[in-house]
């Protein structure tokens, strides 16, 4: 098992939480009062990060609100994490940027994501296969958190295709694209003990289908509060052996609630009442 | 056919050129000389594009090489957008950031590399669907280039299974999920004509395949050169009907080439001589 995967279990235990808070802070979203400062995502952040961090297992900035503010953002994305890793360093840090590129080209996300930042995870397309996301899959310190079913309600266009094998053309039923990288991440990628899957919260029957074929993988669940996703089916459907094994996201329900303190807390409370 | 398209068409015919170069600076590569600068990445563009530009149809810097260096590549991507942008702007420019997330962060990458970047297109991964790739696909004046067969040797492994569609299992052939990726663009998410598709030059059969269903689609040709591709196969299975419809990229190849002028003008050469 990855060192960064050692990282998330202690703390999952440690914190007694299950609960990832995403830190997407859309600048149109701000409260008016950050939006004048000179760092305005930094400071938001450190002013969530200050008040929940007690009710986490993880935090995941997904970059695309960063980028969305060039340099500036890319900034800001940095004195986050390293605001992370000196104050709260046992908080798992998952940087949600969805990349996937040939093998030599991912070198450059590699350094820029795991090293030059330091994040202890990233999240990963799958469409490009093992081979080219070896540069990740060897970094038996870090944690690769692969795109299974996605939470978006038409991600079945390409994840639910039904594929038949070609060596056994009669015999194996048809099964999905996400079915698929599930096996495959779970049965191949998976040697240095270093993969996670990304399953929406909004499919709880996937889900259990994941769950039957990772063993105790840890996944990571997006798509609660605002995209629609049920604590309790996801909870029941998703825990593992162990009782935990998930990461359950949750960005614009916590980070733009009135108190985020209080709904994180209560969120993470929730998600354990089912555990 | 959206604005971007058109400019791509436009170049094609008055540099009479199906070439794109990779502005993939690779910090490690770079010459000395450019190292010791203060934006050696930035510095080094400017010295390929003044030397490549009569050559080319369009350019193509990777986001991975600029992200290595955190937010000082980030700011010598925007330098080098804003010298082509003021200095060429005819000359179609493709960001390659193989993006997609769901559709509400979607807004902050088509913010980032549409709007405040102001690149003409992007590449994007299908796994999501169109649903959540709507953000890119709704701008009518730029372009959404959509991985479909990856350059890379391992691309087949999610690429390649073969699925049956739910309603008729009995009657139609088993089919590659690049197929699917291709026919969905062409008959469904391309209502703006602002779609394009990846297909990689080292595979020519599928590249024909590709031909034969998206008619006059541009396609966008990594994996000439350093990958293996070859340029005669790649221009006779993928030109259209108006013997264009191809933009050939290749970046290692020329831009660490000993002269890369030279080189430019070689490959661009030797595409026509094939058309």
């Amino acid at each position: 098992m990855s060192q960064a995967i050692q990282k998330l279990e202690k703390r999952i235990k440690s914190a007694n939480s299950l609960l990832s808070v995403g830190l997407d802070p859309d600048f149109d979203k701000l409260p008016e009062r950050f939006k004048k400062l000179e760092q305005p995502q930094f400071e938001f952040n450190k002013w969530i990060i200050d008040q929940t961090h007690e009710f986490v297992c993880a935090y995941k900035p997904n970059t695309a609100f960063y980028e969305a503010r060039g340099e500036q953002g890319w900034k800001e994305l940095r004195l986050t994490i390293e605001y992370l890793k000196e104050k709260y360093p046992d908080i798992f840090t998952i940087c949600d940027a969805k990349r996937a590129d040939i093998g030599n080209t991912n070198r450059g996300y590699v350094a820029a994501i795991f090293d030059t930042l330091g994040f202890d995870a990233i999240t990963l397309h799958p469409y490009l296969g093992k081979e080219a996301l070896a540069p990740f899959l060897e970094r038996d310190d870090k944690a690769c958190i692969i795109l299974c079913k996605t939470s978006n309600p038409g991600s079945g266009e390409l994840q639910d295709l039904l594929f038949q094998s070609r060596d056994d053309s009669s015999r194996d039923p048809l099964r999905e694209v996400w079915l698929a990288v599930a096996e495959s991440v779970a049965n191949d990628w998976n040697t240095h003990g270093n993969c996670m899957l990304v399953v929406g919260a909004t499919y709880p029957d996937e889900l259990k289908q994941v769950r039957e074929i990772v063993g105790d993988m840890n996944l990571l669940i997006p798509g609660v509060g605002a995209q629609g996703g049920d604590v309790e089916a996801t909870v029941k459907r998703g825990i593992n052996s162990k009782g935990a094994g998930l990461v359950i996201n949750s960005a614009r329900g916590i980070i733009f609630a009135d108190n985020p303190a209080n709904s994180a807390q209560t969120l993470r409370n929730s998600i354990n009442q089912y555990r």
